[in-house]
């Protein structure tokens, strides 16, 4: 992977907003469809999701999925 | 792939911008290090990038990766 810091934003972004929901990885694995830990990986920056999956989690997040990615 | 209509529009973000800055799919392809098949299934909606692919775009774009991604 070429992107590695901006992946890892988005993973941070993606936690910053799980929390602002109150919600656990666990619950937020059950709303979006995800596992628990493959949730995890991304939060951590470990994955490189699909943009299928992005949809998915700004769904679940109910945010536009642009706002997962940081601008330049 | 569960959400085939907003790839689809991801694509065709793409070629507009794409044409916009006056680029065959063939130039394109070598600034943004992609192969032009590839390319050419990113437009149709056929392929489902990485997220790491989708900041790889972006650059050879100009433009933040999140205007890429249609809103809700």
């Amino acid at each position: 992977m070429k992107n590695e810091q901006e992946i890892k934003e988005f993973g941070l972004e993606v936690r910053r907003r799980r929390i602002a929901l109150g919600l656990s990885q666990e619950q937020f694995a059950e709303i979006s469809g995800l596992h628990r830990t493959y949730v995890s990986g991304i939060e951590r920056g470990d994955r490189n999701p699909t943009i299928d999956i992005i949809f998915q989690i700004s769904r679940a997040l109910r945010c536009p999925p642009g706002a997962l990615l940081s601008g330049e």
